[in-house]
């Protein structure tokens, strides 16, 4: 036996199952409730009271999609004399209640990605010094962090189905309820499961029972976002303008195979552009073949028209269901033939294994820096930073990404396309192109150490406006960077204080791109090119499956 | 209806179910084959020409440590007359039937992210041309595919135990097991999956019976290597030298909380080195406290010191699985007490949710890229630039990544410190500083469109040899991180060309530093600073818990 260990030996600590034995302690108080498994619906706070200890880290699912809302409406009506301190880790905060928890002074500090509709309301808590905030991530760096140094005590997640073991079907939205449960089932967390309805047999197992404590049967089904649902009849002609120099000019031009869409306008443009302006281009089979998205209703004609080889999705979309189901060579199905989605492993796929990211922001620097974080809203970020920067740990090459190779030398390496499309005005009126980002103000009001910036100029390859395109991977510095830019942005200030002599170089230098260069012309963007019009056409495109949610019917 | 849809609908596909039927059909092909889910183990070969068709994609298990051996020894017998053109995904090549089954033509193609023990053979069969590389990955981009454009049609996996439904016990080698039987049990591809033992009711279920095709019972129990093992007997004194270094220098310096270790001698010596320096330092509690890493045996002081909180892991470690499994307040393990690791998950912590990477290299060059590619060995990727480079997409803050920020401005943000840990010659012959990367020109040789660089020099916050610490972070250009490197890079060519004389303004700008500014005697880096100094003292260490493999074994 060697000295030094005699020496240091006492500084370990006298037990090494200290989480084990207390996760034993706390089930033991619910046990007399418990049925196997199965705590009954009325108990639920009676058993969170008696389960969470002050202090503890607590996950609380809530996607931006899927909500557990029957335990975040439990959470709030627990006796804060019992239950406070709460660390709450949450990758979405979508619903009043999950505030409610911080003004109740049940919990008191927060973990968050994305805050959504209760951004503004959020601001005002931070100001008022009512919460706490931790930081503010993507999704996928706070699911790192959950096997690292913000393991939880207890997670708080939704299911449609368990049966009385405890084994749980999530069916199309699966989402990021495995990695939570993994985080906590393999570290002595507990495991509290809302499930819409109790069965005998799931009809397939997305998650073993032996890694869930306690199901229990929720008042009214969990809360469901329609997020990624976008009416045809809102796209408007600036967008399809836009999504045809974006196909044309960006798409066919690096020959993108695969890629991500966010929620927008201008994406859902392009999805209903690709088998009428795609297929006039003869693109059909060439681009856009594997994607990492969610079930748009706006991809269903393209998906039928034959253009698209395989979807993996982050999460569900509410009315898909049937059709996803009935596609099962484009979408992951599981046994029983639903589909399956999960959020971890397809923000994993839209970092490090597509050519593009395209999404849309609301301000835009002269550098090209962007941000969603306008004026008193703390939005947070969800997935978009995480897909919208280039992978410097991405090793493996596609046409697309040696595309963006810009330099000479033995070293020089691809990058990842990622795309921003704008308007230069946002509803017609704020510019777009700004001096200087609101997030800046926003994140010193916030006491955030840095500011909350979406995307980073230096990661941004090309911007998208009504008026052309900005290649901004050739520029050879930031003053190139600038005047390719300024060039796309309209009216706004910014673009206004360009000299447009310089256009013709940056033209014949590849830096910017006008519709006339793509051979489009202006007037040529027209409704009519939309393969769908309406929801209704996306119905009939799918034939029938589609079914959607009410607020989108209007026949 | 629209005239549109009439004019696209013919060009869809006639079959939406293509994958569904033909793996129902294959799997008809097994059924006289199979007992329920199990094949008798001399079927294997048989059942492996019924189930895999020419051209498909196939994904073989070789992670870094578990290796699907009984079916990669099963592979290379099939009739390449039935079987041939295939598309091997494989994160690891690390048997010779890995090759084998390309030099007998059943194989095509290969995608795969480290080749270790086979670099050199791999490299002649690539310029035979009798293997055709798609790319060469990390691990976390190759799983990423296998969700979005190499998705798998058969999967051939291993596991410790199933049960009759086809159930999967890992153990603590759950590594990549679940992420390749997710991507196909979910795209209707076929799960093969090896096990060591057939029993009537497995420990726990770490992958879903229903998930799983066909379970079959190996000669002999799946190959592991113990790759993370390393004597304490090895480490010289310049590790420690540069250990004591590292821990005042960098971890304490910058107050790194959470990071990951690789395999070399260098880490091992810092792990060593925190029960005794560490403590003498009164660092215990303050820095390192959560790790993702494999449980290092040479981590076993630290741990029994009460240094570390959490240990997240990629794998696991042979002789380890007792201590593991004594010890879960620190490493992850499930309901049954075993410990349980996942490579993606872990990957995704290691790239997103730590303070640092530190990793060793075999050549770098004056602006600090680096490779372990060296002239004639294609050795791959692994996970090291994952996790050894600033993640872009990364927004939560911690201490020791604000601490890197250089430069003003309101956008200024924190960066991953990403440190290389190299001594100035390698074996004391050939220089680790070099002009120029062999990776160049074996990435020329292998027809590689780019070439094979381990980590880029802009990712580098700092080099540390035996000489002192390069703080390249600090560097404002791409000069002066030149000259930071030059400085501590000895009596390598590169080394022996640098002024000596601006090191003053070099440490007075905290750019460098010697043993001398960090208040560190040479002769103070003895072996007695080891808290074990044998794999028998480790072993002492764990109250008699860990049990190396015998190779280890001297006493």
């Amino acid at each position: 036996m060697s000295t030094t260990k005699q020496q240091q030996q006492p500084l370990g600590p006298s037990s090494w199952t200290t989480r084990r034995d207390e996760k034993h302690s706390r089930m033991q108080k619910v046990e007399s409730l418990l049925k196997g498994k199965v705590l009954p619906t009325e108990q639920i706070v009676n058993a969170l009271e008696l389960l969470i200890r002050p202090g503890d880290r607590v996950v609380l699912e809530g996607n931006n999609q899927k909500q557990a809302s029957f335990l975040s409406a439990a959470l709030v009506q627990v006796d804060p004399e019992k239950v406070n301190q709460l660390h709450m880790i949450m990758s979405s905060i979508s619903r009043p209640d999950h505030l409610d928890i911080f003004e109740k002074k049940i919990a008191s500090k927060l973990d968050f990605s994305y805050s959504g509709s209760q951004s503004l309301r959020m601001s005002q808590m931070i100001e008022d010094n009512s919460i706490e905030i931790g930081s503010i991530h993507t999704y996928l760096e706070l699911y790192g962090r959950l096997f690292i140094d913000l393991i939880p005590n207890v997670v708080l997640v939704a299911a449609d189905k368990a049966d009385r073991q405890g084994n749980l079907y999530t069916g199309a939205n699966t989402e990021e309820t495995p990695t939570i449960i993994e985080a906590a089932a393999f570290r002595n967390g507990i495991v509290i499961v809302q499930v819409n309805e109790l069965v005998d047999e799931v009809p397939r197992i997305d998650i073993p029972g032996a890694w869930v404590d306690l199901v229990v049967e929720s008042d009214r089904p969990y809360q469901l976002e329609a997020l990624f649902t976008r009416d045809p009849r809102q796209i408007k002609e600036t967008h399809i303008l836009m999504g045809m120099m974006a196909i044309k000019g960006i798409y066919a031009k690096h020959n993108v195979q695969s890629l991500n869409h966010g929620i927008g306008f201008n994406t859902a443009a392009i999805e209903l552009l690709l088998p009428t302006y795609g297929e006039s281009l003869g693109l059909r089979g060439k681009i856009c073949k594997h994607w990492a998205l969610n079930p748009h209703p706006t991809l269903i004609p393209a998906i039928e028209s034959g253009w698209i080889e395989s979807i993996h999705s982050f999460g569900g979309e509410v009315g898909m269901e049937k059709y996803t189901a009935a596609r099962p060579d484009v979408f992951f199905t599981g046994p029983d033939g639903s589909m399956r989605s999960n959020r971890a492993l397809c923000q994993v796929a839209g970092q490090y294994a597509v050519d593009m990211f395209i999404g849309s922001t609301l301000q835009i620097d002269p550098e090209g820096n962007s941000s969603t974080v306008t004026s008193g809203r703390l939005s947070g970020f969800g997935g978009a930073p995480n897909m919208g920067h280039d992978p410097h740990g991405r090793r493996h090459d596609t046409e697309a990404w040696l595309n963006m190779m810009n330099g000479d030398g033995p070293l020089v390496r691809g990058k990842k396309l990622v795309v921003q499309m704008v308007e230069t005005f946002q509803n017609g009126e704020r510019p777009t192109f700004v001096d200087s980002l609101d997030a800046i103000h926003v994140g010193q009001e916030a006491h955030l150490p840095i500011a909350p910036v979406m995307i980073y100029g230096e990661d941004v390859t090309h911007v998208v406006t009504e008026e052309g395109i900005a290649y901004l991977y050739k520029a050879q510095n930031i003053e190139e960077r600038k005047l390719a830019l300024a060039a796309v942005a309209g009216v706004t200030p910014l673009g206004q204080a360009h000299d447009a002599s310089l256009n013709e170089r940056l033209i014949s230098d590849g830096l910017i791109a006008f519709p006339e260069q793509l051979d489009i012309r202006r007037t040529d963007a027209r409704r009519s090119l939309l393969a769908a019009k309406s929801v209704e056409e996306l119905v009939e495109w799918s034939s029938g499956l589609y079914n959607p949610p009410s607020k989108f019917r209007s026949w």
